[in-house]
């Protein structure tokens, strides 16, 4: 029997353990296909006996730990190319058949996940409500009277109904994070450039991010991961790299005043003060801030301009077959006919003038804490005004692309009616690993072990820097992520060094000397903050290689040895702690 | 006596030894300006009576090292206000007078500079070759058949002429670098974002930046660092830094094939080929490039929607007053009406794709080192064809500002007429400080100080990372940048490593004993480049802080003790420079 919810944790787990096949998987999507085909959720699915091959052929070869994604079932929103199933983007006319996978389909099925289909969305992805399609409206999963949100809105509904384990959306104003919000699912925001957006059918070109939706942080960061990467085919392609987020004593801003804004929805108001209350318990601090000027900023993206780049996107259709488009969306693009170049690039300073905003935001806080929508609509309501119940939706999420944001959306609990909550976790270009940790901290779905990119350097600490101790901060500020515990060698020696504030050990090696080793902790840091804290150590320490018991040399303190005339061996107690718990 | 030409260096040497006063300056330059006012060159003059004042009230509070322009006449060219005088962007209809200075201007006079006056200009900034004025064409300084170039020409003429010591330009094409090309100057033209516009009359906007022209690289990069800083006042300002650029075994792209294009200037394509023998000879690689892309990309600047920021700059005047303008700068800015937000956007995707291609050439080469201009023109021959000829001039500075490149144009000899030719070294943004480097070097007037930004981190190396010894590349190839040769305290041993390859010494603190202190290098590093430096550092070596003769305590290279068993001790070479040379 496989759980309701389908995660990529849990099938892993499975596989792993001999539990499950992907063939035994296959049956039982295919199963919940049948029970609840829901056309208004999926545009195709890939017929059941390709299905049934791919996972027999997988089962064949055997269960590959290389691959982190091997016999994960997942979809992708009908906007992203996948070989030889129609790209639709929700308009039947403007529909062709790609020869070959969107460069993030094709790294995710290297990696062993099964495509299931393709899913439905607001036509050519313009919408955050999940209505504007002639394939139907997929509804929120907890109430059909209301709105799945879109524009990944069959993404969000196939995710939450356990058909698959996780899908493909897409985000320019908020498209990946809604319908997450509204499905009780998580809905990763890379940023821009991280995920390639070749093969992707473009709503706004500059501004589009491939997303994930997901049950949890750790499912849909894996993916992210998986699908991330430099890709030369798109010209917004970026080289991931890493931002570093203090993860411990944050500051996450807040709304405040008339920004705190909820239309009237009180219980959403009250979901959102607990969250910020969980996440100053999880070591945040909450600061008010004004919201303001990333509102005004997000006007630009509907308002301004950038709608030009939704009528460059499809601009030979738009001339030719406009009446067969939603009305909605087609009224939406035709507002970019007669914007003037002048205006394009007033736009850009514009845009510019909140980039400054934004980051001086940025030197007082670390991240901000915004709920994903201020409120939810049915089905009905939403119809009845589709412009301006749909802007409401991006009040808190149309900004975050226009100004080089990552993000990351996770449920917050339920209102009193059964209709989920989410917030959101905001933060600059390339935090998005700092973000995850956190949003799964706050998701309350355990710790997420954050990636170290490649580049960054580890250091072995023994003394005042360890958790917990009065200098762990110095790696903690930094975004430095502890790697796991340690032992040096037995051939080293420890000695109390006196006079020393905070109190602070000395490690020296002795060849032939067999002690019990040293305990420590392994750290890393990103280049440029490890030279800063290296600088900064004073004499009589500094670091070195030191050897470990597993037999690797690593960067580790170590202790000019004139220091040590006087000093106190305590190497019998075989680490820092256990000398300092000696101590009373 | 004043020197000809008047350099910063000359002026506060004169200053600092009291063989010159701001009073005796000003009247010099008031005399040059008497015995050639050129009209076409000056736009406006501070009344003699001014500058007399302001130079009397410099020399009464006595000459102040800490102000780096402190008694240095100097130009604007007037689309930068100042405070008081007309700005007319060499348009009379358009011109407005400022209240306060640009925040550049600002910075300059705070520094000590001295305004003389504001200089002519192709109108709207808009042209390469200084023709485009109501004001008159300034002339080339050597022969005056022939264009200054521009758009910063009269900036350029006045400092060639010296009648001030330096001239702001600006440059969104090449106006700061193709002027300096035909008047043997020095232009600094800096990373966009590095100098505000605050206070600049745009050309486009997104593009623009402020230029410095002088008689040598020295002298610019003074005034540029000067005038540097991040302005809030500056939608599109960026907070100084620096990237790393290697200054020796350094790789440059040239020019290659068909797109080595002098377009018949045989003396102009003689003087390329010995500039770049001379970099080669500077420590340098040159590696044929194909220049193509970044020609493409240029065309986006005139051809393509980029032209829509000038009639974005001043289209309220433009749409009153147009015939009021130069008709050729005219016709330009009529280009962008009519053109569309789409054509904006679909630029902003070639522009994109572009600036990859150049990320992929940065991958190849440090810097490129070009022709300023592929030859030069008569005012007759430019006034016949005026679009035509000024699009060549800027076949090879167009690119640089929408690919977002720092660049220094230096003088790079005389063709057989007489008439200077320059060329230019252009490198990714924020290399501003390394290309400086490398551009006085190619100029042959000596060794700047490159300036080390506040967060480089020093490191005193004292064995195989020495000048010239084996492992120097590895502190060169990352920018790192020699401080100075320096001393430890007395209290140090020195030891050969047994065994070590390249070999290698070991330092080792004993406190007392009072030997010769062992010589080092003081190095500094970007701190990313550092803690790579730090983390490769193989046992038994390390790094601590060491106290140098002069007191200060330094990360420097130390010894693990436990390696000196056996080593030999050579502390009274005081050195292992000299050690080794003991060898033999």
């Amino acid at each position: 029997m496989l759980p309701e919810k389908l995660t990529i944790q849990a099938l892993t787990d499975l596989y792993r353990t001999g539990k499950a096949s992907p063939v035994t998987v296959i049956e039982a999507v295919l199963e919940r296909l049948s029970a609840n085909p829901d056309a208004a959720a999926w545009i195709s699915t890939v017929p059941a006996e390709q299905l049934r091959a791919e996972a027999a052929a997988l089962a064949a070869a055997g269960y590959d730990p290389c691959k982190p994604l091997w016999g994960i079932p997942f979809a992708a929103k009908d906007n992203i190319d996948t070989a030889g199933i129609p790209t639709t983007a929700a308009c039947p006319a403007f529909a062709f058949t790609p020869a070959t996978d969107s460069t993030v389909v094709a790294k995710l099925r290297a990696a062993g996940a099964i495509l299931v289909g393709k899913t439905n969305l607001d036509q050519f992805a313009t919408g955050l409500n999940g209505t504007r399609s002639p394939y139907g409206a997929p509804r929120c999963v907890f109430d059909t009277d209301y709105i799945s949100g879109g524009s990944s809105s069959g993404s969000a509904v196939v995710v939450a109904r356990g058909q698959v384990a996780f899908a493909l959306g897409t985000d320019t104003a908020g498209s990946g994070r809604v319908p997450a919000s509204f499905n009780d699912l998580v809905g990763i925001k890379p940023s821009k450039g991280l995920l390639s957006t070749s093969g992707l059918v473009p709503a706004c070109r500059s501004q589009d991010c491939i997303t994930v939706l997901a049950h949890d942080v750790a499912d849909g960061d894996l993916v992210r991961r998986v699908a991330e990467g430099f890709d030369a085919a798109d010209p917004f392609s970026r080289a991931p790299q890493a931002r570093p987020l203090r993860l411990s004593g944050f500051r996450f801003g807040v709304l405040t005043g008339a920004e705190k804004e909820f239309l009237g929805d009180h219980a959403a108001e009250a979901l959102y003060d607990a969250a910020v209350e969980r996440l100053v318990s999880l070591g945040g601090t909450a600061v008010p801030f004004d919201y303001k000027p990333l509102r005004e900023c997000a006007h630009l993206l509907y308002g301004g301009p950038w709608v030009a780049e939704r009528l460059a996107a499809i601009e030979e259709f738009f001339e030719g077959q406009a009446d067969a488009m939603d009305p909605t969306v087609r009224s939406i693009v035709a507002g970019a006919q007669g914007k003037t170049a002048v205006e394009a690039f007033v736009g850009q300073y514009s845009l510019a003038f909140y980039a400054q905003e934004i980051a001086r935001l940025w030197c007082n806080v670390d991240l901000l804490l915004l709920p994903t929508t201020p409120t939810i609509y049915t089905v009905a309501d939403m119809l009845a005004d589709p412009i301006r119940l749909n802007s409401n939706l991006g009040r808190y999420t149309n900004f975050v692309n226009l100004l080089d944001c990552a993000a990351v959306a996770v449920p917050a609990g339920f209102r009193p009616n059964g209709l989920p909550f989410g917030v959101t976790l905001i933060g600059p270009a390339f935090t998005d690993t700092g973000l995850a940790v956190l949003a799964s901290r706050l998701h309350g779905k355990g710790e997420i072990m954050p990636t170290i990119p490649d580049d960054w350097l580890p250091i072995v600490v023994v003394g005042a820097h360890l958790s917990g101790m009065p200098l762990n901060h110095e790696l903690t500020s930094v975004g430095g992520v502890k790697l796991g515990d340690v032992r040096t060698a037995p051939d080293y020696r420890f000695y109390t060094l006196a006079g020393t504030v905070p109190p602070k050990p000395g490690l020296v090696r002795e060849p032939g000397f067999a002690g019990p080793g040293i305990a420590a902790e392994e750290w890393a840091l990103p280049p440029a903050a490890f030279g800063q804290f290296v600088a900064r150590i004073p004499a009589p320490l500094g670091v070195g290689k030191v050897t470990l018991d597993d037999g690797r040399q690593v960067t580790c303190f170590l202790c000019e040895s004139h220091a040590l005339a006087g000093a106190t061996d305590i190497t019998p107690f075989g680490g820092w702690r256990a000398y300092r718990a000696s101590l009373g």
